[in-house]
């Protein structure tokens, strides 16, 4: 377990009897400064307790969670750990990460890429899994063994990829309004093929249903999806995943919700679900 | 009752089964353009529901609460309807009112301004408390006699002083890190300089303290307050509530929490107690 380095306190608030903070510190695998979130609930003041990762989407921050997801309430009550890592690297060199909010900037997708200019810093798989996760676990008083995994949109395809791809890291999963394959929709193809080359074989080693696909398994999933979402029919597809699952003999419960979008009203509304389905899971050990 | 001049709806999502809004249409007594959100619980499908407003504080708006006071949660149970108008009129023809966070835009202290070129548009008492207030029961299933208030720092003074100059327009009254007094902090200074002239006569009629001293009261409050708010000592000053309350008799519960500060994770953490303090007196119409 390494700690992180020069990890800087931006601010700490006192919330639902536990503290929500906000950090920065010199990542080594993404080579700069990263910025996260963390809700230490007041459990924490007694002994090690499980952690949830919330992987915001495209254009969030590590904000975005803490802000508006009214997560703490549940967690607090819980006795559950938040982390929000930033979406991706900020302030580098590359002069085109900020040109679209659907690339670069604010749009790591939650993977390591291959491909100059941004293999530096775009590290985000092996950041979220190795590097800030034994850093929270150095910092905070967290359970080195109890970690769960949620994401939004892009982040709800984050923590089932990394989930996928890192067997018996997190003892539980789930999504709000998950992209269901990367390779099936514009917005995943665009950072498929810019942060891993155009090899569709490197994709399918990320993409959540060519995982699945190929056998990859993971905790018993729980998953929201408003009908009213406008990114659900041309970039979610939440059908691809139900379908995946189903073939795969993966456990899933996909609920879909009639005249919800695809925003942070419709995000904390169903946040305790997630809360309680983390927290039972992590709790139990299974 | 009169209804809203040309009600737009800028967007609304399903927010715990309920609906969050936000809207803006052309204001009579601000002569121009207001925004404001309502959150409609579950409960008004069935019929009309009391009312809790929210009045944010200084350089924020009508989103605040609803993004960031996660109090919608608490509304949904109770049946409570929440609205929460801008924090002044924006984009009128006054070049100087972008110029300081803490008057002009963003900075009405929900007064109405007696000052050129202030008053023409600055109505903000009479706004929240009749054209509003109207506009929300024609247009929404809100009843029109069951409404309590509630407001953030600059708000919390506003909702205070709007109901003591009001008597028995509100059932329910309550504060989170309320201004105690304009007439005895630089901000409140500031503003009843600017917008109702040199004379501490006018500045009284709408000062909480001084209101107390001369004889108005309201229901029973509910404040809280964070110690390790940063503007306690300087604006917002507790005590003076605290002690004018004690004089007059007005029933207060002033809560002081250790630790806490003036943000909106202090604000999200006492807002179930809010909420159920107005859902109570509401109900019972006490």
């Amino acid at each position: 377990m390494k700690p992180l380095t020069a990890l800087i306190t931006l601010s700490e608030h006192p919330c639902f009897g536990g503290v929500q903070g906000y950090y920065q510190h010199e990542s080594v695998v993404c080579a700069g400064p990263m910025r996260f979130s963390v809700f230490v609930p007041p459990q924490a003041r007694v002994g090690p307790v499980p952690v949830l990762y919330l992987l915001a989407g495209l254009s969030c921050n590590e904000e975005t969670f803490p802000f508006k997801a009214g997560a703490q309430l549940h967690a607090a009550r819980l006795g559950l750990m938040l982390v929000s890592p930033d979406t991706s690297p900020r302030h580098t060199d590359i002069e085109a990460a900020d040109a679209n909010w659907q690339f670069g900037t604010g749009a790591s997708f939650y993977l390591d890429a291959q491909v100059a200019p941004w293999r530096q810093h775009w590290q985000m798989a092996t950041y979220v899994t190795q590097e800030l996760r034994e850093g929270v676990v150095q910092a905070f008083a967290a359970c080195p063994d109890r970690a769960g995994i949620c994401g939004h949109s892009m982040g709800g395809h984050g923590a089932l990829s990394l989930a996928l791809t890192h067997p018996g890291l997190y003892q539980s999963v789930s999504a709000l309004a998950p992209m269901a394959s990367m390779m099936q929709c514009a917005w995943g193809l665009q950072a498929l093929r810019g942060y891993l080359g155009p090899d569709p074989v490197a994709w399918a080693q990320v993409d959540v249903v060519e995982l699945l696909r190929a056998g990859a398994r993971v905790p018993p999933l729980l998953i929201d999806q408003g009908l009213a979402d406008t990114y659900m029919a041309d970039q979610l597809k939440p059908h691809l995943l139900e379908e995946a699952c189903r073939a795969a003999g993966q456990p899933l419960i996909l609920r879909r919700h009639e005249r919800y979008d695809h925003g942070y009203h419709f995000v904390s509304t169903f946040m305790a679900d997630h809360i309680e389905h983390h927290a039972q899971r992590m709790k139990s050990g299974t």
